[in-house]
């Protein structure tokens, strides 16, 4: 990603949205570590989030950018704020038994006098229960709230060059997914499948050259598909069973994840049930989700559609995406489940899955899409059937 | 990984040495979030660790692992652990905006009354302040013991199985070092060649299949090199730039990491000033790195090359590898720096990271070592000069 694929005017939003929910939660300085929230308010982008680092947004003036001394002119580089705002923890403090680098960012929250009204990412990857310890040592409880999932939510309804962009990491799903049915055959090692897909997906088109996806191609064939997130192995694609792979392009951190199911021989019965079950969910969903239906809503036409077919999907069918770093792609905010009443909005994003996992098999056909007055259109252009190669 | 890689007894090992140090930090139940460490104790794989899971390791008794519904197959597949011994929370409280998945796991605690004497790993990625919060308010602050980096420090000698696997890593990383020098050539936009080098990583050698390493390939140039950990970008390679390429085999999740710059055209004099410190600063290191030397006299050697090239290096130059998952390929016990007293032993891993960042360039000449009595032996085999194509 780079700052400069969005305007200042964008970048301005951005900041003028998050302020809102933070002063409707009471925060005055808001401490932002999930490093897809941080690229989303500043463009910063790099793997530097195995160490501390945070973007800190105070209730007014610039966010600062706050992290390792290696990595500042990563900041200089990639972010558009000023380098008078980039503020670095001492290099000698990384993965250190006894200092710890949230030490600098107290320094640097007690100079500035921001003291109190402190929000911070709870239940986030990127920060720790240790660096929530420091700021409580230093702080005291009472003054920091849960800004879990606060950046996530502004993020959900995206801009016009957001959906661009997601477009292109379509594109780039769709070239992998080409590759993918192109090299799938009897007795090939999956490791060299997965080799040229992810190949494809990175070397991209003409123009559109792919980043690296927040989570690694899920590529698991006949009973190892009754596990959700198992990734690769080089055992030959072999007769009988069916292979679904999970993959993404990603084109300047956005996503546009996809599922498809591949077999080799003839389907059995239960699992074409299952495909003509999954397709028409498709359809249905994409018939609802139009602006103002809620999450529940939406995740109904897929149980319905599994139990027409015989079928009980259990787990959440769908998620938002968009803009991600490792280990998710999801924005974890809204999910198409029973009990989730959020509305959606035009221009929301979602990963719709209505997968099913059995003990014997597990079968993955899934779309990436946007919500339009008109309901659900997909982000890239996949055949949706099982490819089939039965010679 | 497999966890048939290993046999009963390197486990059955590998749990006595944990117990031990668990005993001397006075900790009956340590529950285990970082994902290498809960492979380390019982082989379990899957890219499911964007979801709060755990491997519980009592004083007695069996490891038991616990996670999300949907990753149990996964865990009954991968793990030596018996299928009663696998714990899930509901599928339902993935995600979710009330629920917290670490309340089931405060029930299988009590269950089994397990609720004091309570190790956790305060700071680490997939072990959140939410997650902590969860605990310390079912069981009290006082009865949870920061128990970081204490299955890191168990994992820091290698095992020969374990030394096997990572040579094999080495291989591949061989292969992508090979693959890369073969397509570096002017005008090539970088991401084609991150794909290339990427792919034979993946696809591997005959009888070596590649896994995904636990960092994206960092490959800057030129200014970008001045910055740590960027990763790379369309723009094609440009004549009188260094670029460097950080990059990993991965075998069965085992790790060789190995830097390499490349460049185009004649290399200023201060660039090959600053390879002949790093050249010097690795040969001086291996014949330093003996068992019962300390991490900070082995880094010495390194910080002397550079002082008599006249560079001063800040940051420190190497840290333990081995089995890792994603954001972080070492083991963030150990660093080779100044202040480290922690004598190596025998079979001890490391990777080697002479770097020298410049604010007009970046050069990183890097090797994956392991300690023997006759000093440090490189895991790859790989040209170390600058590879230079002047035409």
């Amino acid at each position: 990603m780079a700052s400069s694929d969005f305007t200042k005017a964008e970048y301005d939003d951005r900041l003028s949205r998050t302020r809102n929910a933070m002063s409707q939660q009471g925060i005055e300085t808001l401490i932002v570590t999930d490093p897809s929230n941080m690229a989303w308010l500043t463009g910063y982008d790099g793997w530097s989030f195995y160490v501390p680092q945070a973007v800190i947004l105070h209730s007014s003036g610039s966010p600062l950018w706050w992290g390792r001394t290696q990595d500042k002119p990563g900041a200089a580089q990639t972010s558009w704020l000023d380098p008078s705002n980039l503020f670095d923890w001492p290099e000698e403090h990384v993965q250190h038994p006894v200092h710890h680098p949230y030490d600098s960012l107290v320094t640097l929250l007690r100079e500035r006098d921001w003291t109190s009204g402190l929000g911070v990412e709870m239940d986030n990857y990127y920060y720790s229960a240790a660096s929530h310890r420091v700021l409580e040592t230093a702080f005291g409880r009472d003054v920091i709230e849960d800004a879990t999932g606060l950046v996530n939510w502004q993020r959900a309804v995206k801009s016009d060059t957001e959906l661009a962009l997601m477009r292109k990491a379509g594109q780039l799903s769709a070239h992998m997914h080409a590759t993918l049915r192109t090299g799938f055959r009897e007795g090939r090692p999956k490791h060299e499948l997965v080799a040229e897909v992810q190949a494809a997906g990175v070397a991209g088109l003409p123009g559109l050259a792919g980043d690296y996806p927040a989570i690694a191609p899920i590529a698991p064939s006949g009973l190892e598909a009754s596990a959700s997130h198992i990734t690769w192995n080089d055992r030959p694609l072999t007769k009988g069973e069916a292979t679904y792979f999970e993959i993404s392009g990603c084109y300047h951190r956005y996503h546009c994840p996809i599922s498809r199911t591949l077999f080799l021989g003839s389907p059995p019965e239960d699992i074409r049930r299952a495909e003509g079950a999954v397709l028409r969910a498709i359809e249905d969903t994409f018939a609802a989700a139009r602006p103002g239906v809620t999450c529940e809503e939406v995740a109904a036409c897929v149980y319905e559609s599994f139990a027409k077919a015989g079928y009980t999907k259990g787990n959440r069918t769908g998620y938002p995406i968009g803009l991600s770093y490792p280990p998710d792609w999801g924005e974890r905010t809204m999910s198409l489940r029973p009990g989730d009443t959020s509305r959606i909005e035009e221009n929301m994003t979602f990963h719709l899955m209505p997968g099913l996992w059995t003990p014997e098999w597990g079968l993955a056909i899934t779309e990436s899409f946007v919500i339009t007055p008109e309901g659900g259109k997909p982000l890239a252009d996949i055949p949706r059937e099982i490819f089939v190669i039965d010679a």
